[in-house]
């Protein structure tokens, strides 16, 4: 049974249920990287046969198997996963962004220029799940963003990786894939081996040890974020139907143990007639286990004297996912500050972003979306700034930049200016 | 006596002097930061004391203070910086960016806010460098963001700090100021004590215990970066003068004896040239000793076979700073795809950009150009998507979103649309 506390009983903190996980991996990773690095393919293929029961003699899946998988797999899926796509490529082609030069002064020139990474890695996990989703999300930011090669890995059980994965990456434009998972293929990504290239940035989700060894391997390349449990935060007022908000809540709480599933309503009807409806839908579900155990001690209802106090306290969690159950959503929209993805009305469950509608489900959890941003064009270019100033604009500002660096204690970056001007036209 | 090499003789990972730097301070910076978590002001009062002879009753600095340090600094001064500003002001008031909404499909609005943090904490070094230019480029894009709330720390040595720090302050938009230094004023930024308000986001360069306590706060706030040592590469020709180019790269060398300073060039001529002029200018430094250390064991002369390979090796290396000494430099500009802050011709040296020109100072280093940026308005933004269907547009769709989650085996997901197909406008 989910439990329902007063907003005034209970602290922001306790609201979601956000632990500090202490893995102990981080050994085992430490070794698995090192190893990779030094011994690269020869070492992919030991832990290849060891966790994934596959003898490779070639990492790569290769042309054939990749058409092959566009062979195997339903067609109306593929469509579906077209249009999934093309959605998700219509909303990022927006994030775009263009160089600027900044030319108003006389004889300067600065400007930033937006340039796109070489090489993004993207990590799918493998398993019982088989998130063809993710390979869409991750990926088509990184293609509009123009990056030259997309590299992708995920674990292949016996050899086989499921062909709708092969056929998200066909879709999505991955360049190419290998058979690899876990802490390894995250070395692979980030220390390259004889057959895998090295890339600037790993993205996508993992288990325990991809996570880690994301975290080890930060600073070397750059990474998309370490995602903690998932969460979702639904605004509801008395106008809400219960059933729905349930079903709501449960497409969070099935994903994990640990998801947590929120509701935060000014309407105690609403808050009892939700409580009965999750107990009466989490029995019908085939993974009503872990939903159970989510909604149980991960979940729970907020009771709020008004939705305006029920926005604030949105703003304080600054939930991964936000629904705003409500009639007239748009009205609180300014309103929102922290929220990684906002669903607005009552026709818009989380399930449609996690699909199809075409932002991006890859999303700060954690509180993060206090300082943190869903995945998008940005995280596959970064910018360059520069400077042009020619000999007569120097002239005009030098001097104030040999008072400001002998101010700083440094003469030498002052030198570097003075000797300019005292040489005048004769560089 | 800087060391030349000919391009071919010479790994790309061995031209600049990056070394994995391991600090032994961790164990200690957890301590002061789990002491500031617990015990709040009484420990920064504490530290204050301890490492800054400093008996603080009220740790932040009044508008007294603030007021009189703009009494105490020389007018011409405080102009400079003022002008200063105006030009870090323009180039980053480009780098603002809007909201974007799409309204293409029928009963379907998804968009992207554009949300500035609630708060950013600047840090300061003190001691013997004094960096009002730091202050400049640190929070003159926080506030053009518009974060509401600008907090900065720098130690404060016998209770006193720099009035021309203050001053930088005053004229960048500072909202409060705090008296602490080093670990301790990380940990009050992260967590938030009695006097010093919880932030988002801390910016700002540091010393070894400064940078460990940002790496270990990462995660609950988010941080700039992990500087590494200062680079500069500059690529120069036949035509340069070797005075000048030396020039520059002791500008470079004076930081630190772990700065590296690396000239490219397709002349032995200008090779020769600026390692005799490197010579000559050293012991005319006052901080001769620091550069000879750079010059001698981090710096270096290549020689590349045509300015074509030039660029190709500035783009291996990534570099924190590049200078394009060449007449016509904008022929290179498209062709340089990692570098931070890229110097423009002859008549711009680094030092113009380090305070002055507009564009930031805070730069990726050690090859983190691949895929990082410089300090920019959008380190303090972040971005939520929203995703508005009516009732109509989710009937359209809502089979497909059902088919998806069903392949990947959430059936939860795809329940959450279907009991909204089925009650169709009875919500």
């Amino acid at each position: 049974m989910i439990k329902q506390y007063r907003y005034a009983e209970i602290s922001i903190d306790d609201i979601f249920h956000r632990t500090e996980e202490k893995t102990d991996v981080a050994d085992a990773v430490a070794e698995i990287l090192a190893d990779v690095r030094k011994n690269g393919d020869e070492a992919l293929r030991r832990y290849c046969e060891r966790f994934d029961g596959a003898k490779l003699d070639v990492l790569e899946v290769s042309a054939e198997e990749r058409a092959a998988a566009m062979e195997a797999v339903d067609p109306e899926l593929i469509a579906i996963l077209k249009e999934a796509a093309a959605n998700i490529r219509a909303f990022h082609e927006k994030q775009k962004r263009t160089d600027f030069v900044i030319t108003e002064k006389d004889g300067v020139v600065l400007g930033q220029k937006i340039i796109p990474l070489d090489r993004a890695g993207i990590y799918v996990p493998g398993g019982t799940a088989c998130y063809p989703s993710t390979v869409l999300m991750d990926t088509i930011p990184a293609k509009i963003a123009g990056v030259r090669e997309i590299i992708m890995t995920t674990p292949a059980k016996g050899g086989k990786i499921n062909p709708v994965i092969l056929v998200a990456a066909e879709i999505a434009g991955v360049d190419r894939i290998f058979k690899i998972g876990g802490a390894q293929a995250v070395g692979a990504l980030a220390y390259g081996t004889e057959s895998v290239p090295r890339v600037d940035k790993i993205v996508g989700p993992g288990n325990a040890f991809v996570a880690e060894a994301k975290k080890q391997v930060f600073g070397r390349v750059s990474i998309d974020m370490i995602a903690g449990p998932s969460e979702i935060l639904i605004l509801g007022d008395d106008t809400c139907d219960a059933e729905i908000v349930a079903a709501d809540m449960l497409s969070q709480a099935e994903h994990d143990t640990m998801a947590s599933a929120v509701l935060v309503t000014d309407s105690t009807r609403l808050a009892d007639a939700v409580s009965a409806e999750l107990e009466r839908q989490i029995p019908l579900l085939p993974r009503a286990e872990i939903a159970r155990a989510s909604i149980d001690n991960c979940s729970k209802i907020i009771l709020a004297e008004s939705m305006t106090q029920a926005v604030d306290i949105a703003n304080e969690i600054a939930p991964e996912h936000l629904e705003v159950c409500i009639d007239n959503p748009f009205a609180y929209l300014a309103q929102i500050r922290h929220a990684g993805s906002i669903f607005l009305g009552k026709h818009a469950p989380e399930a449609l972003g996690d699909y199809f509608a075409g932002p991006n489900h890859t999303l700060p959890t954690s509180g993060t979306a206090r300082f943190s941003s869903p995945l998008s064009v940005d995280d596959f270019i970064k910018k360059s700034s520069f400077t042009y100033y020619t000999q007569q604009a120097l002239e005009q500002v030098g001097e104030k930049i040999v008072r400001f660096a002998e101010e700083e204690g440094l003469q030498a970056h002052g030198k570097s200016v003075s000797v300019r001007l005292e040489k005048g036209g004769t560089l």
